[in-house]
């Protein structure tokens, strides 16, 4: 299926007021630069995984929704720093100018953080202490050098030179990987979930990330930037799975991890069918 | 007195030594840049406001330590941000080259990113659930858009521009007071404080605080880049607190509020003489 599971939009929707009422649009310059890129239209698949792997650990997926809308702040935060001029210099992100090109670089950098901060206040105040401060560690993981911002630092150095496979797949395990993994895991938390089903979801979803990114390279050689609300042809400087593996090998490849994806879902049986529609909608997205 | 309060270098040492062990120096880039402006030498006044505060609530420093050296990481994160080409554009900072020139403006944004990240992190790892769940939020309360994040907007805002004394002190109340404020009633919770001395604690940092910045202004058209480790003259397209008042006047005012910030300390008689010679220290400080 190329479109998202029917499923979607009900999550989306909450994961989308939860975010409306953390981010006032009528303050000042931050707090618009902050809401126009953590409001703009977008399938808020981490923020979703994280619904779907509480209520598959019989936990409530309401009482998930700050930790989901927690997820989508610090991945709003890093979007705005990943389209810096410094950085990939892109002009052009969820069908909207790039957070910089419209409040300028500085409000634009400063948005990026106040977003980040807000996930951790959001995480400090919705929950009870025992889990935020669990919640909290795991972001700080997700986030740090071993993940999102060793990923992005990786990306950087690798822009303009040749690198391996084995480099490309780190950048993305950190960039892309170490997000999906955290949403996974902090819905099973939140649910009260034991080791090993936090284990298998967390197995599922690094998988389901990773091809996730592949076919967003894809997508970059042979979107429609009116349907991925992105430029294309902006990897051009990079090594990615497409120049790699050909666009056909790269489909191919995400499919393969899918799978991979999918038999981590096995202990769940049946009750994991929504998980395993979203891994088939990664596999075959156009947008 | 012109010099730091003699037991500063023991506490000091204490949140060196900290940071020391949550910086690893020898990683990637992101981690040496992240080292680089949060390892250099500096007065911590910040870190020692927590553990004198713990202390004065009858608590341990030591087991304030670690939020201290979580407020120092917010601090150096905020430097790194400060001195960016779109914001200060600043060449000198702590006596070294600004974190941008020595590792690149892409680095330098994600190693601030990463400093504000890890002190989370810190804080939900070094803590019981309860205290840290509460710390994690009045972090978070510091640094978004009513804190330093709000402060440095408004500053951006202010450069080329006329402003009034009013929006100065805002400007000021968030980019540095706020974190002051943070500090102060860190080290009182750790230590179990009640309302009441978390609020006189409070008021005394409050002004501590803009104090300290009067004075930095002051340094900006006195002080001697050898001494104060930053260029002078930086503040030539601002509205700071000495293109108000003048030199003297600027400096009368330091002294004004950090008599009001001794005043709060009333409460706690002859045990709050350390604080008593910070603000001393800050009302006459030459670095």
């Amino acid at each position: 299926m190329s479109t998202l599971p029917k499923y979607f939009a009900d999550y989306q929707a909450r994961v989308s007021a939860e975010l409306q009422r953390l981010l006032p649009r009528t303050e000042g310059p931050v707090e618009r630069s902050m809401a126009y890129t953590a409001l703009a239209p977008s399938k808020q698949v981490r923020a979703v995984l994280v619904l779907l792997c509480a209520e598959l650990c019989r936990g409530s997926a309401d009482r998930a929704v700050p930790a989901a809308a927690a997820i989508e702040l610090v991945h709003a935060s890093s979007l705005i720093l990943d389209d810096l001029p410094s950085m990939d210099d892109a002009p052009l992100r969820r069908g909207r100018k790039a957070n910089h090109l419209e409040f300028g670089e500085a409000i634009a950098i400063l948005a990026a953080f106040g977003l980040l901060n807000l996930a951790y206040g959001t995480i400090a105040r919705a929950y009870p202490a025992d889990l935020a401060s669990r919640l909290a560690s795991l972001a700080s993981d997700a986030v740090g050098p071993n993940g999102l911002i060793g990923g992005q630092a990786l990306d950087l150095l690798a822009t303009d030179h040749d690198i391996g496979f084995e480099t490309l797949e780190r950048i993305h395990r950190g960039k892309t990987g170490a997000l999906f993994v955290a949403a996974s895991t902090a819905g099973a938390l939140i649910a009260g979930a034991a080791a090993e089903p936090i284990a298998a979801l967390a197995a599922y979803a690094k998988n389901l990330g990773l091809a996730f990114q592949i076919v967003d390279d894809l997508l970059d050689v042979e979107g429609n930037p009116e349907e991925t609300g992105k430029a294309i042809r902006e990897d051009a400087r990079k090594t990615t799975f497409v120049s790699f593996s050909g666009v056909e090998g790269a489909r191919q490849l995400a499919a393969e991890l899918c799978e991979t994806a999918d038999r981590a879902l096995a202990p769940f049986g049946a009750r994991a069918d929504r998980l395993r529609e979203l891994s088939a909608f990664v596999a075959a997205r156009r947008q």
